[in-house]
């Protein structure tokens, strides 16, 4: 069965008073055609307070076609039939006229897709902030891409009483919108990668060349607020990718994993931190060895744990594996997610799931003072958001060799919180922000004073340019923080998470 | 409240005829007070066949007393207040005037309990092969020992069609037997540590001043039988392993935790594997880190994934461990499993539970060729089971420092399988028996010609005094084999688990 729709359009047409959208839901027996040509506002009930929306400024072509698949239509009705725990929701109007011409490019060794075909990645977790911001990006180059995510994420702010600076769409909400700015379609798969069912049909469906996972409770602090979430993070974070490796050898043996890691995973050695291998001499024999791990909360641990799940993988079973060992990300807006204000990215704040350089420019917006844990002297690998979505690229379009656990390290520069302190600080005072600095006891258990020289060549020599960080995206970011300044809650700011206090009590918050 | 009974024999008494059990069931609210003085008849229904039950020659003291604390009647009747998912059984008849002599050693640093009384000892996972010989002999020492299992190893076998070589009493016949022989309680907890509640209460039931932690999925082979498998045995072992962690912080923060790991987790690395850490320089730096693991199976992962978490644990939260990285235990008698045929150990031929010289000798009891898994060379730390109880009773006796996370790699001798064949070979010729060796297609995905060179002298340092594989031994663990061959099912012999073949579907055996 195939459903054909030609569209002729007299002139080219303001998007926000033409809108196709051929939307499918997951429980009908029946694909919806809602309508093929109408007017609709877009609207979202996170809009910032005060604010109106923008006109979508994005031009149609004069002429596409929307088609369905046969396969696709009947897949879609066969799920109305089962009753499934997992939603899945596919929004699957292709303009066929456009994908064709999107070709990435793409190794030469191995390659597991039709050359003449964009190839197909499944963005595990693509709701989240890198996820969001790399999905798009994908679509954006020509990737057909799908969305696997069980919108956990969205749960975990209801439950803490916490909310991203920037008001964010529904993701359903956020799809149209792309597919209305662009032509281009994400597919959606709704559910829980531990639950193998809900997996094995998002393969099966999809069929993806490349899996970009994202899908992980991915917050040190949030591992470390009680027993039950320590656990959380460990089950799910390692049972989901056991799953996806699983997955990968069942149905898409070719098809290359590209994992998230972290920095973190490597502690804070006292030597040079290489590129996930060290070339070891001892008692006069040398062998090279996965680099000595030593995470520092049940989060970072999860990943750890991870990685040695892959490795095994690409040795027993031939997968081809690229961990992405990343750093700590900043930045809100790529070339994409500001298309729209329907595309903006979450940006985390709060003591849980905020991270340094974010959390300081909300900070020094709001006048509150930047947060510096303990002495200061904390080093990390930090990278821009742009840059994250430029390396997941570089990493599908260059795959690993099936059988090769690659590994890099993902950012660009390295910093000391007291340096990104005064960063911040420097750049407030430019647009006349009092920003204050305080040393709050530190929640955590690491090294405030310490050796940190990590090696991140490799993304480079793939042909990473990367955006440094600079005056520029400090003022944006800065600027950005105070345009949401009036959606900041200050009572989330300061870390509520202890490292020695953790307990087996389920943790709830309260209203006050 | 107090209940006291003093039992005043005229003369000793053979224990088959005059046993005390005091026995409180889990459900009721009362302590069922069974007999004082009766003649019982200790039976099993997995009496070896053609066989009669000895009778039990040890003999109890002209006077003892029974006595339960008010606290432990207390816990009890409360436990039958609730429902619950686990059921706890807890055999609290306690000869008090045996055990207050008792009073084994132990380190002066931080010593966690009052050094007038025994050691309190939870052995979890103490129904299986290595547990069950430890629980006795910690007992046999003078311990205070309870067991804590879920039991979930007989139903694996009951599951996989598989069973002991040996016959093995039920866990409640088990330590009614060691009461009736010693004199000597051992309590029992039964349930899964993966539920917290449950292991809640049986830390504060018990109180462990150490917690030694066998309580894991321990095969290989099971672990890559299919994907459920590998995910229970990852879940089961890490959550495990993290309730064993938030227990000993919430509720025992001085108990000493002592953790079975394997030297599987090492792999087989081009260097010398030294005990938990190596000391690397590297572009001029120095420093002691964990030791690189390349663990080859998910079970052995599941220990690296342990050792991690526990490190962290150490070090975040002061928690005091011995990681025990064992080598392949073989044997079946101590001191202790020898007493009665109903402590008698199990003993695991088949090709999922066995494990190499173990197999061996009961292959060529039965006939059957000796099965080398590829060319043979794979090279692997080994000791007897008498000296995995040691090991253990010396890490109790000498305990980690708060904060410290030691590690010891608790085996005695290298052999490689051809080495072991040729030493089967020779040993069964000398008792009459023709034995054969023949390759199979290896099943693992592993190196089978490799350097190997293990350190273990930490355990050494300690007292160790190894049973080094002798001729003796091998004499008698071969007639062991023999004395039970109209047991084996050889059926079970053959390798059936690949780690190549691993799939999603559930893998159930059939009764073919």
């Amino acid at each position: 069965m195939m459903l054909s729709l030609d569209v002729r359009l007299q002139r080219p047409l303001l998007l926000s008073r033409c809108i196709c959208i051929f939307w499918l839901e997951s429980n009908s027996k029946m694909a919806h055609l809602l309508s093929t040509s109408f007017s609709v506002k877009i609207s979202s009930s996170n809009r910032p307070r005060g604010q109106t929306l923008n006109q979508v400024r994005a031009v149609l072509p004069n002429s596409f076609t929307i088609k369905t698949s046969k396969s696709h239509f009947k897949r879609l009705v066969s799920k109305g039939d089962r009753a499934r725990k997992s939603c899945v929701v596919l929004a699957t109007a292709v303009p066929v006229s456009k994908e064709v011409s999107a070709n990435p490019r793409y190794g030469s060794d191995g390659s597991p897709s039709d050359s003449s075909k964009p190839q197909r990645v499944m963005v595990i977790g693509g709701d989240g902030y890198c996820g969001w911001a790399t999905a798009l990006h994908l679509s954006n180059k020509g990737y057909e891409v799908a969305i696997v995510d069980s919108l956990v994420r969205r749960l975990m702010d209801h439950q803490l009483g916490l909310d991203s600076l920037t008001p964010i769409s529904s993701i359903h909400n956020r799809l149209r919108c792309w597919k209305a700015i662009t032509g281009k379609t994400i597919e959606l798969y709704i559910g829980d990668v531990c639950d193998f069912e809900f997996l094995s049909d998002t393969f099966n469906s999809f069929e993806p060349d490349a899996v970009v996972h994202f899908g992980e409770q991915r917050s040190a602090p949030y591992s470390m607020i009680d027993r039950s979430r320590a656990v959380f993070t460990q089950k799910n974070n390692v049972i989901g990718t056991l799953n996806v490796l699983f997955a990968i050898k069942e149905f898409r043996e070719q098809c290359h994993l590209v994992k998230l890691g972290t920095m973190g995973e490597y502690g804070t050695p006292n030597i040079d931190i290489e590129e996930g291998y060290i070339t070891i001499t001892h008692n006069g024999r040398t062998d090279t060895l996965p680099y000595p791990k030593q995470a520092s909360s049940f989060y970072h641990l999860s990943k750890v744990h991870d990685s040695n799940n892959i490795a095994f993988t690409c040795k027993a079973w031939g997968i081809r594996a690229t961990d992405l060992n990343q750093g700590v990300v900043y930045g809100v807006k790529t070339d994409e997610t500001s298309m729209h204000e329907q595309l903006c990215n979450r940006l985390d704040y709060d003591g849980v799931f905020g991270t340094a350089l974010n959390r300081f420019c909300v900070q020094a917006a709001v006048g509150h003072p930047l947060t510096v844990y303990g002495k200061g002297g904390q080093t990390r690998g930090y990278l821009d958001i742009r840059d994250t979505v430029q390396c997941v690229e570089l990493a599908i379009a260059n795959p690993a060799n099936p059988g090769e656990f690659r590994v890099f390290n993902q950012f660009t520069e390295q910093f000391s919180v007291n340096e990104l302190a005064a960063l911040v600080t420097k750049a407030g005072k430019k647009l006349g922000l009092d920003v204050q600095t305080i040393s709050v006891p530190n929640p955590r258990v690491e090294a405030e004073e310490h050796y940190y020289n990590a090696k991140h060549t490799k993304l480079i020599e793939l042909g990473l340019k990367p955006h440094l960080l600079s005056d520029s995206l400090l003022d944006s970011l800065l600027n950005f923080a105070i345009e949401f300044k009036d959606r900041v809650d200050t009572k989330q700011i300061m870390p509520s998470v202890s490292w020695k206090k953790i307990g087996v009590k389920p943790q709830t918050m309260s209203a006050n």
